[in-house]
């Protein structure tokens, strides 16, 4: 079975704007073993919106339409889809009704136009939408499916896992993927690509995907077959050798983040961990934070941005500051033992460097990083000289130090 | 005068990839006054290519089809285009010499497979390729012209902008194309556009695209004119009475995201800010040091995670948090007030909430979040009950905590 998926809106025709919705989407249905054979952006346009759909309807089985579900009247999918199919459109109260309630309850007045969401096309099955305004809606028209998404990624994904996947599974033809996710952190794309490539060329199936962000590597293994065990016995049989290869470097099999990761190795531990922030400003704190349940293990932290806070906050003392400057294996060092003993946490991290584009006062070159750990047993401080812009620096800058963090717990 | 682009290849039907050269081909297109109507993305499928090219030329005065121009079977590209134009292919020996001599130049053998890259559609006008072995090509076909391009992003853009532009401006009206680029905090879009439409609506020219994410709203207004002045007398014309009715709600008129608004007030004013966050774990200090240069205004902060470290870092009593609760406006006030105390900065925003998915201890609903700012005239908080995920909720929150201080800073 081969899908289309067609994403809706001229701002995405503008220069600055990609449609990520479909990349969610094709691995949704790859997983299921369905191909993507063609996807397109579309503006807000009625007519060229009706050809694309009828266009895809007719080469193939399953059509994913996002966006263009809002109020406005730009919001054209309704009318387009209902067009390409020669089917008229139904205004639904009870759709309004609710809509108007949810507005009341958060003590809003619903505006009129929000009435347009309440449309939906003959024969069409209304899918809810948890996390905003506008219904889907799944159609089906002579062996084929459409499906009508909203744009905003959070939205579309919780509706299209919810509504659409249990549907999907029950028309398409069972085919079973196996994969296995790894992640990957303190190793540069190239190197780990010289590396493992003697392993994973030799095979079609399971297909092997690298992806690299800062710190981060992903290696994505992919296999289809008729069984399971047959999948498994594929992979098997490229992942071990390449999990030899990468050992200790590997930090997730199933494709969590590292803060998720640290994050069960401390509850495992009956640890607690604090921060202390100079370049990153927050950002470690935001990773540790970013996973539900987080104050199981992570107590707070300390944004030293100025030298200053790095006294009044941490307690670096200003000889250090004065001897050493601020970007510096002790201040980093101090910063960590000082974040430890104000917090009473098990772990302290700290980060200290020039994230740049301009050089530090201590003129250090930009990219260079400090990133301690403490722990009853003292601490340990790395040095990283990291490549490319702001962004890139304090993001490789968190990763590190998750990864340090990790490797104290783990012993390696 | 519309384009459509066609990017050729499967490995860009993965979940992995996206289509950037579209981006840049966008760009400078739109420069030229065309507009990009739809983009595709389609595999090396042979008939699937053919029928996109036929759809295109028979909709679009431009189309550039991107990539499938190497020496492999799946590059497809030249004998698709050849098929939707009804043209033969012509084998240039011309290209397929000065091919092999540019493998002899690097001590190589052209494999024999490069051949298919001499293969030129009849009547087309070959573009060298300067980075490559693909050469390009240019083909008119009554009134509407196909443009074939590498696929690899340095050999795309540098064919385009030698070879197609100075043709393209040849073929193409002159126009010029203005833009004003609003963005609007605190409003939902729906009301937003229930206010705004009745201006934007009465013109085609400009266009109007509204964006939305957690707390932030874009109106992008696009002029197409025979002149400056026309355009900026458009401009005027529709985004004043906008303006008007957005009001301080407006933050930024050239794109700047909020925390390089906010502090360019700090740096106007002399001040400096300081955080406290308890749900947002540092994204709002990681929001204030994304910008460079924000150690100006931005002099740190506390990551008051537990009611311990609310307490120990920015001296909220216990009292305080018996009898309130840590997710109360009485604690978002001492939060704010003991931060600008303990850092000495002239203002001080605060941040508690229940970013979820479980629900707080002191059992507010998810999505409760208050906002406090702290300066010399005393403190102020807000309080907000926010939509969606815990991403979401906390995105909001920064959003809301950095246009307090906006507005504090203005007056508003």
């Amino acid at each position: 079975m081969n899908a289309e998926i067609v994403a809706v809106g001229s701002e995405m025709l503008t220069p600055q704007r990609v449609d990520t919705n479909s990349l969610y989407l094709t691995g949704e249905l790859n997983n299921l073993g369905v191909e993507v054979v063609t996807k397109c952006v579309i503006g807000d346009h009625l007519e060229r919106l009706r050809d694309a759909v009828r266009h895809a309807i007719s080469r193939s089985e399953i059509l994913i339409v996002s966006g263009g579900l809002g109020p406005t009247e730009d919001d054209l999918t309704r009318e387009a889809v209902a067009h390409a199919l020669d089917r008229k459109l139904h205004y639904h109260q009870e759709i309004a009704d609710a809509l108007e309630q949810r507005f009341a309850r958060l003590n809003r007045k619903m505006a009129e136009v929000n009435k347009r969401q309440a449309f939906i096309i003959e024969g069409a099955t209304i899918l809810p939408n948890e996390r905003g305004t506008a219904p889907g809606q799944w159609v089906e028209e002579s062996g084929a499916v459409v499906m009508l998404l909203p744009g905003p990624p959070h939205e579309l994904k919780a509706m299209f896992e919810r509504q659409c996947l249990p549907r999907l599974a029950r028309i398409v033809p069972q085919l079973v993927i196996r994969t296995i996710f790894l992640r990957v952190a303190g190793m540069g794309e190239s190197d780990l690509d010289q590396l493992i490539a003697p392993v994973y060329k030799k095979y079609v199936n399971p297909a092997t995907t690298i992806l690299a962000a800062a710190g981060d590597i992903q290696v994505h293994l992919r296999a289809r077959c008729a069984t399971v065990a047959e999948a498994d016995t594929l992979l098997a049989e490229v992942a071990g050798p390449i999990e030899l290869l990468l050992g200790d470097r590997i930090y997730s099999r199933n494709g969590d983040p590292l803060e998720a990761v640290v994050g069960d190795l401390l509850r495992q531990h009956h640890a607690t961990v604090s921060v202390a922030e100079s370049c990153t400003g927050g950002m470690l704190g935001e990773r540790f934070t970013s996973e539900a349940g987080s104050s199981d293990y992570f107590v707070g932290g300390f944004i030293t941005y100025t030298n200053e806070m790095k006294m009044a906050m941490v307690g670096v003392t200003p000889e250090l500051l004065a001897d050493h400057g601020a970007v510096s294996k002790e201040v980093a060092e101090a910063m960590a033992v000082g974040a430890r003993r104000r917090t009473n946490s098990t772990y302290a991290l700290s980060i200290t460097g020039v994230a740049g584009p301009g050089a530090g006062g201590d003129s250090a070159p930009v990219g260079t990083t400090f990133i301690g750990v403490a722990d009853a047993a003292g601490a340990h401080v790395l040095q990283r000289q990291f490549l490319g812009d702001r962004t890139r620096i304090r993001n490789f800058a968190s990763q590190l130090a998750l990864d340090l963090l990790r490797r104290r717990m783990t012993g390696r």
